[in-house]
């Protein structure tokens, strides 16, 4: 099975080989392309050097190819990718929203990856970290109302977002102006309610791609959700305060176990011993973290509850390559893909 | 009137002086009082130089005391104030949620203030800034349900919360560890979803707050509230993320016109031209700016919305000082203190 990565020298890109490095997905060979100013580079992947080539505008020589390049690489090219035989796992929103394309999370909906033809969508990272934590729960207990506010780290904006983080903050304490051009605004020390463009309805796309997402991921439009997108002062991670009303009333310490059996989750809950979700702890980590687990006072028999988790990874480079391992674990991906 | 601020060395009361320079309440003597190691330092007002005094044990010689000290000062000297003939204005929790002591922002329930038995309580920072902006909302449409996320500064713990994520910043970039005395973690380049101490309900003592102190300043305990309050590494103004079911179904536009005629906010809400609340530019303001405001997807006719406002002001050093210039109005403060 020949593997190929597009856009692998972003952020997405780096944690992919890493995530790959690990991972148990067998491949034969493995290709990697960037944009043309990044093609001659080389990255290291299992002590061998690898040639960055630039992503070249018909088909690739892969069975499989993980696409994070941005939207609109993948939206005209993807198609020329599955006609050359590959399969994509694509983590740009291009295709998310396309009746005909599978949005995976391995964890919920896993069997969905089945039937793709061709391309497969890799969620919004946002949308990826409640989901994993929300599912069980909605199992269980019948979600009908998901209220989420984020807490967004600034390499959701890629890599290029957390430099512009790091050279504000030296430029302010050394009595600088800030500046900015990643962001709308300055993002040291402050807070910015504004992720991805405006809708008609006053919501930002980002807050919408919850929405529209956790609906098709769950396969249940009937879920009321929303949600309010914030970028915040932090390298990486993205936490999210959700405010859950259920079915079925919700005991926590019920939930509690529930999750602690649940995949791709990990319960930091124990407030007397100051642990809960956090940034400075969910970095780096595969399972996203819950905790701030309560009964909601405004919806008898709801939740509250807190989730802190590393959006380059089950928001995109893990969940990617999790859908991958899941592929071929089925006997779905194999090693058809014609020279190019 | 003779005025005596306690806790003038700390954040609040810097800003109490910086708010009283500007402020029309009239009085014919200021009296600065702080813990012992701050006495003899001087501090500034209208160009002249005031002595700190130690807060004595005992009355203090000024018809109206603010008091900014923390709980354990006012819970045991402001019943002697009171004694001594003093009115106090206190801005810590110690007698917020004393059914015999009013919880005052003048712009919802001044009037409350005029039933004082010596003390008045200063609402917690977060409260008063929510309030300030939904109160024009809960009379017109009647809030439901009010759920609450929040961004909080640093300064929420006073200036040794801004000193040290200003040191934190300053050993992280420099490749050194964040150390932390002031949060629980370190908050550089982090957030931490706990202020306060944890209650048995999981829920903190500053999450409760804006429940009790919702209640107890709107009068009206059928409102569901509920909290999430979180610590992030900005320096001065909380933000928050409001969404709120209501009795009668209210139209955006219509509720940017009542907030642009009411008192205390200012509609901050032109996402086309990136203008909404942010830390940036509501630190240092009067007016809590108020923006997204949006048609709720999960409650038919409620609203989301977010707002931005300095929590040393509004919800500190400002409304202390407003309560006392409504009841100078209302010729509730009279220069009747006997001497020490």
């Amino acid at each position: 099975m020949k593997l190929a990565i597009v856009g692998a020298t972003g952020a997405v890109g780096h944690e992919l080989l890493s995530v790959l490095e690990k991972s148990t997905l067998t491949f034969s060979e493995l290709q990697l392309y960037a944009s043309p100013r990044s093609a001659g580079s080389t990255l290291t992947f299992r002590g061998q050097e690898i040639t960055v080539q630039a992503t070249p505008d018909g088909p690739i020589p892969a069975d499989l190819i993980l696409a994070s390049a941005g939207g609109s690489i993948s939206k005209a090219l993807a198609p020329v990718w599955v006609k050359g035989g590959a399969v994509v796992i694509d983590n740009s929103s291009a295709f998310r929203y396309d009746d005909t394309v599978p949005l995976v999370v391995p964890e919920i909906n896993g069997e969905a990856a089945l039937a793709h033809h061709g391309i497969i969508a890799n969620p919004n990272c946002t949308t990826a970290i409640a989901a994993v934590a929300v599912w069980p729960i909605h199992r269980a207990y019948g979600v009908k109302r998901m209220i989420v506010s984020t807490y967004q780290a600034t390499s959701g904006a890629g890599a290029k977002g957390m430099q512009e983080l790091e050279e504000q903050t030296r430029s302010v304490l050394a009595g600088n102006p800030a500046g900015h051009e990643v962001f709308a605004h300055p993002i040291v020390f402050n807070l910015i309610p504004h992720i991805d463009s405006f809708q008609s309805n006053g919501f930002t796309k980002e807050e919408m791609k919850v929405v529209w997402e956790t609906h098709k991921i769950f396969g249940d439009d009937s879920l009321r959700v929303s949600c309010t997108a914030v970028r915040i002062p932090t390298m990486r991670a993205h936490s999210e305060a959700i405010t859950l009303e259920l079915e079925r009333p919700a005991d926590p310490e019920a939930v509690r176990e529930l999750l602690r059996r649940s995949p791709g989750v990990k319960v930091v809950d124990d407030p007397e011993a100051k642990l809960y979700p956090m940034p400075l702890t969910s970095s780096g980590e595969y399972d996203v973290e819950v905790g701030r687990i309560r009964s909601s006072l405004v919806f008898d028999g709801g939740l509250d509850l807190f989730v802190s988790g590393d959006q380059l990874l089950k928001g995109a480079a893990l969940n990617a390559v999790q859908i991958a391992e899941y592929l071929q674990q089925k006997g779905a991906l194999s090693g058809t893909a014609s020279p190019a």
